[in-house]
């Protein structure tokens, strides 16, 4: 690349951190923050590698707001409310500079969509693939964190949106599905590479939702994590997982593809659970911020997850997420 | 790899997450953090790349400290205390579980040595050179932060340590170096892999020093830095630049080195500026911490940096600093 480190960073990145004076157009070594009184900081940060959390050939604009959006999950997950990131980046040797360009671009898009900035960060390069790292920094009212681990016996297990769709979309990019219609392959292919982080949701939900988390390694998985940490078991009931058009379209062409709908990844919807007798207040939290809810299940004595049929019949699964390695 | 993600991050890095109970064993979507009260929160993040940042070949746990000593040298240049980090790790697909086990040792080290801990990160395979990024963050007084941009026209221009070490134990790791001692070759490659941050001298000179950075990409390119933040001209008398015994023998067997001091990168000392009338209080606060701190030039009307010889005769160098691209 014919521009160097400082070059980079004063024209894409620099302009990004505008709204935030105390980043001081990220030419000290370090930003300051001043946390928002009675709240505590939410952390989190995610990691992304060209050839396996995303394609080489995607756009730069969407690979960016995948990286901020999955990052912006997690802290929907905990209930909070985005304040600001930083942005680790390994660039290949060879990139073209228009590729930084679009990238930033992307991020500037969400930035304005989800009301947060760019705080620091550190630019580098690599001989290897593009490696890109994002810590993003919330904040949760003191002591109303939702956690993973408060599934009670007896609460109702919940998902927002629809499951499967990137599942779904991923094999439309890798296998071309033939059989889909324009609309679906369009509609699940943005759902793959453009998720929606669940932000207004994460925070409608504080002091309702008791175990919380956002589905990202597959919906068997994950909710088995709620399980494993609140001490209890997950019953999924197949036939109440929410599904869009366009997945029961896929579906309907070919049945196998359920599976996939269940234990695929990057669905970046909310799982939680809740107690029965809360059910109109889930569903007018959710109502009020426009993200549609489903109950898919319920939380009982035991451990693990279990996914039954409409009989009842527990259904068994080749396995039951990704893998990282 | 035979261990997944999720058994890597149980086993390694959940034990480094110990003292902190809101990092909930690195369990949950996110950690929490309580901001310390009356203090602003200092954010940096570094990135390092296997072949760029350091050798594959580098000892695991040596990996490790230079990427927590980079990000905590940052935290020093804003006059910061340690608080905790994240960290994210793209590892190679055939890396041996040992290296993460010896990677995660040097973390253990360092979070005793600097008394802070692991707050969350990500875990993720590649199939490139292992790529790491740290998000460190710290606390400072509110409006106490030393910044780059503070040098004013008559200031002294101080450095602490020495300096070029590190660029001089490149240079044996790199050129063999035939003619250097054991004792030289072992110090300036320990410079060289295990900076030391100089965060009780950040600290110390709150309210003392005026422009303070950590050198990372080489002593004349970042007091440009603080030249060009402050709106002044720097000099440096290259006679005072302090040199360590070793830096000392190498150059007498080979005076082409020394431009290599001035220009190589990774001393992560701090350079700052002064008023002349604090010089005292600049020694003792230096004294009070144990750090060896020396005058090394001036801040003037102008701009950029200049170096000059025992005669004042301007000094030419083939490169300032190390670039990144």
């Amino acid at each position: 690349m014919a521009a160097g480190e400082f070059d980079l960073i004063a024209r894409y990145l620099a302009p990004l951190s505008a709204n935030a004076p105390l980043a001081y157009k990220l030419t000290d070594d370090a930003a300051l923050l001043d946390p928002p009184p009675g709240e505590q900081l939410v952390l989190t940060k995610d990691c992304m590698v060209a050839g396996v959390h995303f394609l080489p050939t995607d756009p730069p604009e969407l690979i960016a707001r995948k990286l901020v959006r999955t990052n912006l999950s997690d802290l929907a997950a905990m209930g909070a409310r985005p304040l600001g990131y930083l942005l680790g980046t390994a660039w290949p040797k060879d990139l073209a500079e228009e590729t930084v360009a679009r990238f930033a671009a992307g991020l500037a898009l969400d930035q304005e969509e989800f009301g947060w900035t760019l705080l620091g960060g550190d630019t580098v390069a690599t001989s290897g693939p593009m490696t890109l790292s994002l810590t993003a920094i919330g904040a949760v009212p003191t002591g109303q964190a939702l956690r993973r681990n408060g599934a009670q016996l007896g609460d109702r297990l919940w998902v927002s949106g629809t499951i499967g769709d990137a599942a779904l979309g991923l094999d439309l990019v890798v296998n071309g599905g033939f059989g889909a219609s324009d609309t679906a392959r369009m509609f699940l292919i943005d759902r793959l590479r453009c998720p929606t982080p669940r932000l207004a949701l994460g925070q409608a939900l504080r002091g309702l939702a008791h175990g919380c988390l956002d589905i990202s390694d597959g919906l068997v998985q994950d909710v088995g994590h709620l399980a494993t940490r609140g001490g209890v078991r997950a019953v999924i009931d197949a036939g109440n997982v929410p599904l869009s058009a366009a997945a029961a379209e896929q579906i309907g062409n070919d049945p196998t593809l359920f599976e996939r709908v269940l234990t695929g990844g990057d669905d970046y919807e909310l799982a939680f659970t809740a107690t029965p007798d809360r059910d109109d207040a889930v569903r007018a939290a959710a109502q009020r911020v426009g993200v549609p809810v489903t109950v898919i299940g319920r939380i009982e004595a035991g451990q693990g997850v279990q996914v039954v049929d409409r009989n009842g019949a527990p259904i068994e699964l080749a396995q039951s997420g990704y893998r990282h390695f």
